[in-house]
């Protein structure tokens, strides 16, 4: 099924932009799962179980697998197995290689994986990232000003005309959309930026982290980073949910945790939506 | 051991700064090795068996090892367990993410699979690299100018003062040297470029990709691209050598290129030496 009409059907049967981020760190999950064969598997399947009704996506970053070899491997596969078929999965990879090489990673994560959306990154240009993006029927989140301090390092620095690189990132997206499912990577930390941001994509989904264990500004970010109809953003939260709790009921602690942050975002969708009929 | 040391010990003692690229790519592997079990660890043992003693390093890129889910992971810590101590291996992923997931990547390649060198994405900033420069022991090399045609998308943008931006990478890979283990990619592609980001670097280590079937200039980057006493490069050759010939003796076809590739690297090294003495 198509990325953007899968995650406009999970958004509204859900009620709900948000993402959970599984980095699932084997050095942080809860004793309650440590006696499983594979711990990681294990507790991703009660997060799952216990959120699937609440989040429009979740997203894996690779490196909390990866960490663990061929076997962190083996339970990414089963996580994304189990996760229900009309959920969006995002692989958290931020690749980008050359042609030859990005093809390989676009064949790992949407063939071998059948992952429903990638993060990728664009420092090498636009032929790095078109592997990925001739998958049509998926979804590229192009990294574009990234949530932490270092994002100041490159992305900020300003062109001769005075334009800073993300914003000519921001451009590029737009341009580079020939295949209608390009997307941008935008950390909630830079909300004044995520406003400027959202007014060159227009309706291009923004996938947005930043706003838990980063704290971001959620309300700016929910209302500046949404489209004028509140929609095609994407809330990414990872360890504020799933290591709510080390307890026996870490799963419910997340469910909890999960649920009033999708209400305080719908609040903050239904505030927008007023003052837009307002005007 | 320290990987500067390993990298000089052995470009001295097999007289060459080749690597080879390990592309293993499934799709273009010699029937010769496809009725064993584990087609991809069968064809790296062979042309490692037949080029160790001509190389300095080998370069794994990881994308062709993903594309095969659990399995490829198998394959790449066989080939790893394989090649011999003294030869150092590099983990070409161009990883980069904010510090939290930096780390578990850092922890994957060189914990979980202990190569001796990774490539990473500058495009995050020092936080994103800084998880992988405190393995002091190990050689982080940070993309500076790519070899593909896609470098100049964002590579070469000119800042406020006319600087592009590959320059105020190779200034941050000098600054941000503290732990004496940084070292930079440049791309054959641009031997003009990788003149003047030699200068900034002086003998910082840099990994020189695109001489083989991306032509770019061997004379020009192997002049230029070496310090002044013509070390700290290391020129990687993936397709070029590895798919030399698709018949049975692949190996061999393999070792002889390498061995023609060396000897020309080394003409060019002994020229430049001799024309510095000359003066």
């Amino acid at each position: 099924m198509n990325f953007l009409k899968k995650l406009e059907a999970v958004s509204k049967k859900n009620n709900s932009i948000i993402s959970i981020g599984l980095d699932s760190d084997m050095q942080r999950l809860p004793k309650a799962v440590m006696g499983s064969n594979d711990p990681v598997f294990v507790f991703n399947k009660r997060i799952i179980d216990r959120t699937s009704h609440l989040v429009c996506a979740y997203k894996l970053n690779l490196s909390f697998y990866e960490s663990l070899g061929s076997k962190g491997w083996k339970s990414l596969e089963k996580t994304l197995k189990y996760i229900p078929e009309k959920i969006v999965t995002i692989a958290d990879s931020k690749r980008g290689d050359i042609g030859n090489s990005s093809r390989k990673y676009a064949e790992a994560f949407f063939d071998t994986l059948s992952f429903d959306a990638v993060t990728v990154n664009p420092y090498m240009g636009f032929d790095s990232l078109e592997p990925f993006l001739k998958y049509g029927d998926r979804g590229i989140f192009i990294l574009c000003l990234t949530s932490n301090p270092g994002s100041s390092d490159f992305q900020k620095i300003k062109d001769e005309n005075g334009v800073p690189l993300y914003l000519r990132v921001a451009k590029k997206i737009k341009e580079w959309n020939k295949y209608g499912n390009c997307c941008a990577v935008v950390g909630a930390t830079h909300p004044e930026e995520l406003k400027e941001i959202r007014k060159i994509l227009d309706n291009i989904p923004i996938l947005i982290p930043g706003i838990g264990a980063q704290e971001g500004d959620l309300e700016k970010s929910v209302k500046w980073g949404t489209d004028p109809e509140g929609k095609y953003a994407i809330f990414n939260v990872s360890r504020a949910i799933i290591f709510a709790s080390s307890g026996e009921n870490f799963d419910k602690e997340a469910e909890k945790r999960c649920e009033e942050l999708r209400d305080q975002i719908n609040l903050y969708l239904d505030e927008k939506k007023k003052n837009l009929k307002g005007k």
